[in-house]
């Protein structure tokens, strides 16, 4: 065997090795990414409303689902209702102040819509540092706390087939 | 007592027997609605996309979720790919046809989106009866058979804050 073919042989055993190990440590593998991080359940659905009492109304009252109060969340210029879905969640959206980042969605939606989905991660700094080498822009630089107290980040919709997605650490 | 405030009283005692007979049976009351049938998770988010290859790629290669194969399904108009999220879905759509449902939404728009929410119900009929007198218009007068088999309506998005929401029997 030449010198030549001989290292191709090193290099290809090696690769094995690695995938092998990588798999004992249950991480996922796959041919094109061996990252250290795993996406989850679709944790909820957000829907911006323009009336959100109406539409907390059609969930509880209509469709006969658990919904919670309606909360205000300064930071994130939004009024939140959770309505309880199994172990998913519909998240109504209202605009909070004049500043709020789903009042330009609202005037394009009238009726209002669906503004983002959420998945779940197990680990978003991995994810984050993972969506980053494979071109995938997000919205901050880096994750921050959600309205339901955990880390989030928002991905480009450009880079998820014209969507809004957030992922959440649970 | 009167006997005007007596048959109050009687009237009153009828209905909290009638609640708690509902409750023993388990099934759904609220003030609103004694329902006999329930709302449950988000079954699938169904996205629309123009490039199913390349959606599919993003979910499997980026995001590291398990997909299916594209499946023609030929008499809803669509192409299917199922991202497996937990015990979620995301469904990615692509039109297959002439009049293909999706078409309209995708001339829209055009990078794609999110088309329509699933949530799961225990029983189909007892909803639609449900919804209807609760003045929710369906988009067809009874369920058919969804992609996934099983029985599935749409409700029409202008009683829904603008969504479109699928109901699907589990």
């Amino acid at each position: 065997m030449s010198n030549r073919l001989c290292s191709r042989f090193l290099r290809l055993g090696y690769h094995f090795r690695e995938i092998k190990q990588l798999q004992s440590r249950n991480v996922h593998t796959s041919l094109f990414s061996a990252a250290n991080w795993k996406v989850g359940k679709i944790n909820h659905v957000a829907i911006a409303v323009p009336d959100i009492e109406k539409a907390t109304a059609m969930y509880r009252d209509v469709l006969g689902a658990k919904v919670s109060e309606k909360h205000p969340q300064e930071e994130h210029g939004v009024y939140t209702v959770f309505v309880e879905l199994g172990d998913t969640k519909i998240e109504l959206l209202n605009p909070l102040g004049d500043k709020s980042p789903i009042q330009n969605f609202l005037d394009k939606n009238k009726s209002g819509g669906m503004h983002h989905i959420c998945l779940e991660v197990d680990n978003i700094d991995e994810a984050i540092k993972d969506l980053k080498s494979k071109n995938i822009r997000t919205l901050t630089p880096s994750s921050k706390i959600g309205a339901h107290g955990k880390p989030v980040i928002f991905l480009h919709p450009k880079d998820c087939n014209g969507v809004l997605v957030e992922l959440e650490q649970v």
